[in-house]
């Protein structure tokens, strides 16, 4: 059920990179806000987000950024959203909702809950797109960037119904399928079916070595996150490393399952088929196209 | 060093599925071929063949069709290559040159070296196409299946050098590289660049679990292969389970040694750009294109 989405007076986008600023080219070319502003770490950097269309204007001042929007993004890296809601909340205008894109959600949501107190002049709601491509920075943006992907929105107990069903409208409208769990449970999860395969890809990149010339379509496709920039990687390893510790053991354990199996003919291919059908029920979701053939 | 290919008179294909399927597609419209000839298993199945442009004639007589060629491509899966050498033999043309498609080496190349013997009538000189798609069968066939992809090319140590570089101009001639390595190192070599990354894929699969719908693009680009036919994966996991131990072994420990620097954040960041830099590499070779983006 698609819902018509009343577009945003104005929207702050902090932090104006490849997600920051795939957003703001998603709203503006979408009209879903009549003015984006940007808070960027340098004026220098100012005109390319605009010749870009990410941003109507941009400002290096995050209070006066914020001021006045009725939704801000904090598209900053997972260890700057706390000091950056902290800074931002007693300028936003009364109403205003904020979220993030960290990809690491539990400490963040337990902070920035606790930053607006129970009777919240603002809403905030996390937010994870499950969006990216290999590039940095704003050169990289692209509008179509979330089109077909997972928007992972984690409330915490408290935060209003309203700001979650504003954000998944929004995630609805620039393209992806909003999917609502609790911050600790996205942890668990993206621990899985995102920090797993990064570490999975860079220990293959390891594991090539001499024989990486004969690289296949397998290797290629397996490691092609390897290739994606690591200071954003290392902080979310090291913020998320419980969870990705557990999922370093069951993705161990399905490992040894499969090369028990290599012995045992029959078995094998059961378990090889039922990946194969996992695979491809996967495969269907439109969220596919993302990542090429 | 791009040679010029003097086009074949004609060549027969034996099994007219993904592989070699593509392989006649690719030889006729770039006219390096007078003829080819498909072996089907089934009469049924030629029209589609033909239709699809992949070859002229068909036949299900492997004897008849392999008659007159100066090219055979076994391209059956790795357990009937050997059976299909010996039937094929007899019928061969003096001088002709027979090569295959398997993806598993050593045993296949001592097999049919022994076959053609000392004073070989005959050549034959193993092939391997790193190429492939999540389709099968003839229908999922492309004549650009092999642009930018490595060709694995394994002699025995008395396999004539003709018969080697007449099989790396035709890698060339469809659009990938020609690497020759021994049978030996082949196996050790795709262990690790394409048997790992298969299962690494489907344990991935496997460990997601119900997190899955939460899957982003790392997720879906490492398990892709995993959607692709498990009886030849089965097939291959168990000709080359000594190498697949070995590879598992040394990605155990590359993942072993990326968890540890999970606790010691420096050390981390520099497995992950050591990793990151090798991708890119990687990613700079033409044949980055044919897994999408």
């Amino acid at each position: 059920m698609k819902r018509r989405v009343d577009p945003f007076e104005r929207v702050t986008i902090v932090g104006v990179g490849l997600i920051g600023g795939s957003l703001g080219m998603a709203l503006r070319a979408r009209g879903l806000a009549r003015e984006v502003v940007g808070v960027m770490r340098a004026e220098a950097r100012i005109p390319q987000a605009r010749a870009r269309g990410a941003i109507d204007r941009g400002t290096v001042d995050p209070a006066a950024g914020v001021e006045g929007a009725d939704l801000v993004v904090l598209a900053v890296p997972p260890d700057q959203v706390v000091p950056m809601a902290r800074q931002a909340i007693p300028h936003l205008r009364p109403g205003a909702l904020m979220t993030d894109v960290a990809s690491v959600k539990a400490e963040i949501v337990r902070s920035v809950d606790a930053l607006i107190g129970p009777e919240g002049r603002v809403t905030f709601v996390g937010g994870h797109p499950m969006a990216g491509n290999e590039g940095q920075g704003i050169a990289a943006a692209e509008p179509g960037l979330f089109e077909g992907t997972a928007y992972l929105i984690t409330p915490a107990p408290r935060t209003p119904r309203a700001g979650v069903t504003r954000l998944a409208d929004l995630a609805r409208a620039v393209g992806a399928a909003p999917i609502e769990m609790a911050p600790d449970e996205h942890d668990r999860a993206v621990a899985l079916t995102s920090h797993l395969p990064y570490l999975v890809a860079a220990a293959l990149m390891g594991a090539g070595g001499a024989a990486i010339p004969a690289a296949g379509p397998a290797f290629l496709g397996a490691t092609r996150v390897a290739s994606s920039p690591v200071a954003l990687w290392g902080q979310i390893c090291r913020l998320n490393r419980d969870q990705i510790r557990r999922a370093l053991d069951v993705f161990r354990d399905e490992l040894a399952r499969l090369e028990a199996a290599i012995e045992d003919g029959g078995r094998l291919d059961a378990l090889l088929e039922a990946a194969r059908l996992a695979r491809r029920r996967l495969g269907a979701l439109p969220r596919e196209s993302d990542t090429g053939r």
